[in-house]
């Protein structure tokens, strides 16, 4: 059995793609966050500006959050040395739950090793609890979510992005009596846009189902306390699972879940992706809990977000850049082939030492692949006008597409085998 | 719809059954180890110590490795940033990657945010790529490499517990054409036994199988430089996955394969488990790195900690209590009863300031609840017979039996729910 064959055929596939992918080694600068060293495959360094970090307010670099790390670390050193159950359940940790449950103004919040491992835990083991479960499932969710609704094993149902009367037309469909559950984002981290909230929670009344959103994109940085889209909108009490990572927005790691004591206890009891796994480790715990803390209190750096984003955006779209159009930071540059947005990201990267990461199928539907930046409050003035005039310059030599794009032409783009990525999602 | 009253429920069997789990709100002290304090829920601290870690040598709170999240969390920030394709690649994390190929001499190695992930997505993943693959998986394995398992969509057979005959038996009725992968692990936590990795590699050579092996109990603990059972007994080329944690004897947290690099390569191309998910933080890395690499050159913590365990074992055996046989540092006491198990560990707790966590159903099958104890390093011998005077005091208080048990007591209790636990796992 040649084995070893059958692997690299299935590398190769993605080769002849275009989209088998080199990972960039960069060595992050603490105190010079957005810059960052980079390291060639000659192991050739030199120093770089990340435009593409989703260490989305610079977090991962604050002050306090790093004293915070260091600390915990000096004290309780490095890891909890154990799952919850069993010697596991460290004092940062508890009291990160807290500060989550207070953020969200929920009973309780639980704390899992991810965003990923939260969405896959939760979803699953909430779907399976309530007797022959409907899902509800919003075309473009996240692999994760997608995972959590396959390994539920419960029956699904996809409606269109953020179409608030396909939604209806499909729990209209369902008996009244059977348990439902509707799933979806509130930030779309590829487009930028934002769901419906409201529609869909009216929906979920009117119908009786759970809602679980995923605020992975919005916590920290929306709400006037970090508490994501649905903070912003007074509409957390109206949401029943609220989940969120805390390696994005807080620039750490690790995810969660808020939510009624009843469901948190039981995804706790049952959830095998929780139960059977070492927990976050205290230095962790402590440093998230101190960026969540910082970003209730201070909405400093989610006004300078806000402010780079949109001088971003203006600012290249004057250029007669693609620039999509987006609710939020998120700034999508459309380039629409593999090829082209690999040569892009490589060019930006040789010639003007701008790194911004190639976005691919399957994380895109094919034809959406594009250019994601992400300004951070930390992005200078001067960093934005550096990256118009590197931008123009690859767009000019690659000669590629200036034609505005919106979110419609994602959604346009997915086919029904884009709705299971996952299973071989590479 | 009472969603709120189907999870009470669903959490008011577990509470019937006696599995109700609280977790313990512990923190650790550095430099103290395995001394904590320990908060009970009127939050009065008191200390105890601490005799059921997973963080077997004691290298969470190791000196070097404590500096190293300090330093590395001082100069690159507390977050990876992105996943690994979308910036989150840092140098860190790939010099921990080249640390843990050459601790198990393999081609390469890939990180995962947790060893539980580091399983279900790799088997599920190396699964998946083989055209009709079958697995065969002991009837043991952890609940991640079930979910791995089952996540594959595969077929699988289940052979016996550490039983190559049965083994044999099942690859025999599978078409030698057919690609077939075997996983398994090296020391079962639960009851401290070790498979017979020679024979099972002799059979996927006749049979023509790959094969997969979990050493999370084993890697830094054995082995002359820390590689596990497998380094031990010169077979690691002879695996062709080996996994790993670096949360327990290496201290922090994480997890990893290390194989040829057209596994390597598969994996990481193909595991949504793997590409959407923010990567593993530089200073996490950097610790775990140093602990690898104190590890591989130094035997001392290795040393102690057989000493520790053997000694433990020998002086509970000696005072009559039901120490099970095993041929690793795990010393399980069985009380084969959930309520029973309850009443134990919280006696050691509140009258002896000692925290051993009772072990129930699932992690282990019925009717062999046991108290799980852990030896370290760091466990003086004056602490081995304070935990004696404690265990013997409570066993008496209690009246529970003291009829020696070993390992086979456990698999005659599996029955074949058991081996589904992940399903409903809690
Ligand atoms: C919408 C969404 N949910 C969940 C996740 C996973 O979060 P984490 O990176 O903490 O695993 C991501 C991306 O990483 C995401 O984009
Ligand atoms: C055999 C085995 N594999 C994998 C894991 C998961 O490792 P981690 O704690 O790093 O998720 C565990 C326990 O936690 C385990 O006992």
């Amino acid at each position: 059995m040649d084995y070893r064959g059958i692997f690299e055929d299935a590398v190769d596939a993605l080769r002849a793609e275009k989209r088998y992918r080199v990972f960039a080694d960069l060595e992050r600068i603490a105190g010079s966050f957005p810059r960052a060293r980079y390291r060639d495959d000659a192991d050739n360094a030199r120093e770089i500006t990340i435009w593409c970090s989703n260490d989305y307010l610079g977090m991962g670099q604050h002050e306090k959050v790093v004293r915070a790390m260091q600390e915990a670390a000096g004290t309780m050193g490095v890891g909890a040395g154990g799952t919850r159950n069993i010697s596991g359940t460290n004092r940062p940790l508890v009291e990160l739950e807290r500060s989550l449950a207070d953020l969200h103004r929920k009973e309780a919040a639980l704390v899992f090793t991810s965003g990923f491992v939260s969405n896959e835990a939760s979803i699953s083991t909430i779907a399976r609890l309530l007797p022959n479960c409907m899902i509800f499932s919003d075309q473009l969710n996240h692999a994760s979510m997608i995972q959590g609704v396959r390994q539920s094993g419960m029956e699904k149902k996809i409606f269109r992005h953020n179409d608030v009367a396909h939604l209806r037309e499909l729990l209209s469909q369902v008996d009244r009596k059977r348990p439902k559950l509707i799933v979806f984002e509130s930030v779309y981290s590829m487009d930028g846009d934002i769901a419906p909230i409201k529609e869909i929670c009216d929906l979920a009344e009117e119908f009786g189902a759970l809602t679980y959103i995923d605020e992975v994109h919005a916590v920290g940085m929306y709400g006037p306390r970090g508490g994501g889209i649905a903070e912003r909108e007074g509409l957390m009490d109206r949401i029943d699972v609220i989940e969120g990572t805390l390696a994005k927005g807080f620039g750490v790691m690790g995810g969660y879940i808020a939510a009624n004591r009843s469901i948190i206890d039981a995804v706790r009891s049952y959830a095998p992706e929780f139960i059977f796994t070492t927990a976050l480790p205290p230095a962790l715990c402590a440093a998230a809990r101190t960026s969540i803390e910082h970003l209730k209190g201070n909405g400093h750096e989610r006004v300078m977000h806000q402010r780079q984003a949109r001088l971003t955006k203006a600012i290249l779209a004057d250029a007669g850049l693609p620039v999509m159009e987006t609710a939020t930071h998120i700034v999508p540059l459309i380039v629409g082939d593999a090829r082209a947005v690999k040569a892009a990201s490589d060019m930006l990267l040789d010639k003007h030492n701008i790194y911004i990461q190639p976005i691919n199928y399957p994380t895109v539907p094919r034809g959406t692949e594009r250019l994601r930046i992400t300004p951070t409050p930390l992005h200078t003035d001067e960093m934005i006008f550096e990256l118009r005039h590197a931008l123009v310059s690859v767009w000019t030599s690659l000669e590629l597409p200036r034609e505005k794009a919106d979110a419609a032409i994602t959604a346009s783009k997915l086919t029904s085998g884009d709705l299971t990525l996952p299973n071989l999602g590479g």
